[in-house]
């Protein structure tokens, strides 16, 4: 029992998903116990469900604070707003109750992050029909969007992307040296909290071979920008190798200019245990790589290694240890 | 030996590269001499000296036919035109001498292919400054480029490329339908001649999760097409997740959009052996995944798998027995 490390707060995604058995596997096994404080800010019944599918040996306890979180193994920290009536429970099915109360919960551990009473949120998956219903999760964030950019960790390889859902040919026509330089900065800055002292920043190309006209036009101005704020920041990079260039360990991280340049690399390579953060955002928050596999809920089948590794990066990046891997 | 098995024939590369080495490692190793007759459209003192560095124990045979290859362990069979003088080998320099030399190996093996002397042409790498010194290589086959499909072949993971080096913004504009169905279609009947008797085509869509005016306009319409006629094709698939299902034997190919989109995935993978392919060239040609490697050359480092994998690759498909992997 600890009431020295950090708190991180566990959102149990939405509850007729396969979100309150992985976490419970997750925190059944070794290793969050030993790094963190974990608190699920969520319902007890979804989460006693879930240690019923999951069929591993943990009692829950409702906590009304944050700050009671003790770390006791077999033992899950709930703090339980009420935000869900069990009865909506539908395994499997998207419905507006669960949406949200999902959505509230994240709000919840939000607000905790942001008032600095646990560490970081870290999100298991949530349902999008069911957010929708529920008109939540549209702004996670209070933030500017154009401030945060979707991060992938995937063992060693670690991609920030400069832009997210939007057309290729809207890639192309919007990418400009000013969102280069912003997205190497704030990468640069981030990983300093988390304790990287140094970090060494590759840039993909946006064309083959990075040779082209947004490479000369945007990207080449906008490294040499930052290269001058004494950043250490390498690129345009060919598209096609900067990735692998990561994995074995030249790079900390690579900026990415679009969605699917990194995520046909984390995806591809297969490593076991991705989980995505929000870097830019108003507080640490992670979530898993994964859906809510509705298709499988109620199994147990459904693996917890994204939660886990989830878990055991939130601790590490929130007490500037470093990634994990 | 044998004067049964195909013949395939070898470019040893630029001989300042590592092609010669490589060369002599994968024909000292298991494997091509059980499943084809390997034939050495090069140079004697190549790959003599490729021998000596890579320290094997073969021999070299002068044949003056193809035909003459017969496929004995320790022999290698070289069809030696003249083409190079052994002074100008520089090893790790450019030069035009050797660009021309091996310019002119490359459409030696290509005639030979094309008359049906040899069952395909196996590439060891070239330097394209020296071909572009020597003027050489610029089309190195008489057929319409457009085409021609650039293909990856990394172990279960094959990836047609509808454009190659092209702009990521031209891409996204001259996207049509037609490319679409055309490529889909070339890719159906080539894997068919390889002796895959239905295969299983994914296509890869251009925008994140396949949704965009690309789709709408381009790839929905050239799969539906595809699909009319009777070919076994899925897809606008998302970027991100279409080259893990072939990975995972979903698919027998993937038909990309763009240079990158499969680069990246077959890069990042980081699978041993990769060969590529032009799919859709007057005749089988094939091409090891990595280049002259003029900083190690001659000191005997140099990895002969991709190599021995383009071998063992072509002579399965030449022979109409599918991919090897």
């Amino acid at each position: 029992m600890s009431t020295e490390k950090t708190i991180i707060a566990i959102t149990p995604g939405d509850p007729c998903g396969v979100g309150p058995e992985v976490v419970a596997k997750a925190l059944a096994a070794d290793g969050p116990h030993e790094v963190c404080r974990p608190l699920i800010v969520g319902s007890v019944a979804a989460m006693q469900q879930g240690i019923d599918v999951a069929g591993v040996n943990l009692s829950i306890r409702q906590v009304t604070k944050a700050e009671d979180a003790i770390s006791e193994r077999g033992v899950i920290d709930v703090l339980d707003s009420g935000a869900l009536d069990p009865n909506d429970i539908q395994p499997g099915v998207a419905n507006k109750a669960c949406g949200l109360a999902n959505g509230q919960w994240i709000a919840e551990a939000g607000d905790l992050a942001i008032a600095g009473k646990v560490g970081a949120s870290v999100m298991a998956p949530v349902n999008g029909e069911a957010l929708m219903m529920a008109k939540a999760g549209g702004s996670l964030f209070g933030s500017d969007p154009s401030e945060r950019y979707l991060t992938l960790l995937s063992g060693k390889l670690r991609i920030v992307h400069i832009f997210d859902h939007i057309m290729l040919e809207d890639v192309c026509r919007k990418l400009t040296a000013d969102l280069v330089s912003s997205a190497i900065r704030k990468t640069h800055e981030t990983l300093k909290t988390f304790g990287i002292a140094s970090p060494r920043i590759a840039v993909a190309g946006l064309n083959p071979h990075a040779h082209g006209p947004q490479e000369t036009n945007a990207i080449i101005p906008g490294v040499e920008t930052a290269k001058q704020e004494d950043i250490d920041v390498t690129g345009p990079i060919a598209p096609d190798t900067v990735f692998r260039h990561c994995i074995d360990g030249q790079y900390d991280v690579v900026v990415a200019m679009f969605h699917d340049q990194g995520h046909i690399a984390v995806k591809t390579w297969g490593f076991v245990g991705n989980c995505a953060l929000f870097l830019g955002a108003p507080y640490l928050f992670l979530s898993v790589g994964h859906g809510t596999a509705f298709d499988i809920v109620g199994k147990g089948i459904a693996s917890h290694e994204m939660m886990h590794s989830s878990i055991m990066q939130a601790a590490s990046l929130a007490e500037g240890r470093g990634f994990v891997n």
